[in-house]
């Protein structure tokens, strides 16, 4: 599956999410990771998050589809530059 | 089309952008909004961000797929409340 995952986390728990996605996804923007992943890293990914983020206080968007053929993918702007990619 | 926009954009420039995104998507984290568009909503979304982002600065992904019925979505943690919509 390829996963778009957003995230709007208060910056206290922020860096031990970033850290943990990175194992698995590109930081792609600022608030946003993407990768292909199988059905039981997305469930894995899952489980571990909730348990990094306050449920009550942060939130978590994950798109899944199919294939990345399927999404059609535009930048406008800046990419992200590799330096913003060190936590 | 269903559109998923993400940015990632400095505080000086973000309400111009909120209030022109609200006039065609959803406002569904803090830096993401979805919504079905025809192709040329779209392209005429992408060139009026164009001039509202600095283009060296900020950043703006939009992911396009045919039908929202490919995407599955998933929530972790709050939902966007609606007091932080207003602009």
């Amino acid at each position: 599956m390829y996963v778009i995952l957003v995230y709007d986390i208060q910056v206290d728990r922020i860096d031990p999410v970033r850290i943990y996605l990175k194992k698995f996804l590109n930081w792609t923007q600022n608030s946003v990771f993407e990768g292909d992943l199988t059905l039981s890293e997305i469930e894995e990914i899952k489980s571990n998050l909730a348990n990094l983020i306050d449920q009550e206080k942060d939130s978590l968007i994950i798109y899944e589809v199919r294939d990345k053929a399927l999404i059609n993918i535009q930048l406008i702007g800046k990419t992200k530059s590799e330096s913003s990619n060190i936590i």
